[in-house]
């Protein structure tokens, strides 16, 4: 049982109907792109420690928890959404797994040290600092989506700081900002390593990235073979099926 | 009529047998890249000026006369291969489109001043300084492939200083140097646009990769779709071919 606002329902995390999640329309709503992190990231698979940052209603620790035994620890800013995160992880009885944490990452040094976690996965906001006129239309999305409470700079630096030498940053993005992200992750010595690009469809621009660093890594970056998500006809590719699926 | 060496060869540059190029296995010869960055940069067509960096035996101002009537100027630092060149200008009688310079682009702006070219292309050397066991093997070949008399450094620095504010400068590079391309195109205001990745095959790691900076640009990179240049069987894809046969 799992107490639901007016404004959430739940939803199943993957196909298998073995995850459920609390979403709401007008607060939170994991996309695609979770889904896409959560399975580009390497994870160790017994034991270590998972930092997943922006963390949202947990979707990324909640779909990490298939993959690893590893402990994670989400942090996510809004307390609205961190709540709607707890009683899901809470729903799917993962306590011991996952622990969500309300805070700034920009000041998480004193609750959880430096260099302490193995792998770092972040879905940040992607767009710069929006308009007045954004936020009068729905905060809770506003600070999802755009710079409002941290920046690309900030988000890599907390990155940097929380994994340990040696240990993987993985992010999802927008192509357009490939060269902050590139800049920006070498800036922190997290040497980017691998990259893959996401496309709707076949003969169209990239729309997603993703992509892998390593603390203190040596410089030579792979570029994967491209992930396509639909097919001519509108349906899903099989390799994007296997995602969502699982 | 051309005088050709004994190491030296004619081959037609592209499938129509428009254009000649005089090559040798020993020296210099033009590869793949060079093709992919002649289709892939833009051009003006019918006048201005497109300068051509560590030009080799003259490949992309070839190629490029055929889609432009602007001045082409190719710079290329080792004497033996300009002189393939020049011949190779003269072959195809494009001696009024296509200037070939000995000179090393390090040290061009008295010849050539600074600003004054549309385009800059470049197919540098993709690898960095070879160990002196590569040079003992073939001098032309290690200094055409590795960074001897230019760094990645360098050529940017170059492209910078001749293109004009507003125009654009073409490379091919790999895609394990991508994040040195995009933090030194940056570091000298060539903001990146326009990225294609190549792949070989379908579900292979990328192999190559060509991007367009225009200097003084804004921030915001467009990823085009991969280009294929083999189906399954090892024939050329549909796109490859288009490319290639012009």
């Amino acid at each position: 049982m799992v107490e639901l606002f007016d404004d959430e329902r739940l939803d199943y995390l993957v196909a298998d109907e073995s995850l459920q999640i609390i979403q709401s329309p007008t607060a939170f709503s994991f996309s695609m792109d979770a889904v896409l992190l959560s399975n580009f990231t390497y994870v160790p698979i017994r034991k270590g420690n998972i930092l997943d940052l922006c963390s949202g209603n947990g979707a990324i620790p909640l779909l990490l928890s298939r993959r690893t035994n590893a402990l994670i620890t989400g942090v996510e800013i809004q307390e609205r959404i961190i709540d709607m995160a707890r009683r899901s992880v809470g729903l799917n009885h993962l306590e011991n797994q996952i622990k969500m944490i309300q805070g700034d990452l920009k000041e998480m040094q004193s609750e959880l040290g430096h260099s302490n976690f193995d792998v770092v996965t972040c879905n940040p906001p992607y767009f710069k600092t929006p308009s007045k006129n954004e936020y009068n239309k729905n905060e809770y999305l506003t600070i999802a989506r755009h710079e409002v409470y941290c920046t690309l700079d900030d988000v890599v630096r907390a990155c940097k700081l929380h994994v340990r030498p040696g240990g993987k940053v993985a992010m999802v993005h927008r192509p357009g900002r490939l060269v902050d992200i590139l800049t920006t992750f070498r800036k922190y010595n997290l040497e980017p390593k691998r990259m893959q690009l996401v496309y709707s469809k076949e003969g169209k621009e990239a729309t997603m990235l993703l992509i892998e660093g390593i603390r203190d890594g040596k410089a030579d970056l792979t570029i994967l073979p491209p992930l396509y998500i639909y097919q001519e006809d509108g349906t899903y590719t099989k390799e994007a099926k296997e995602i969502i699926y699982g």
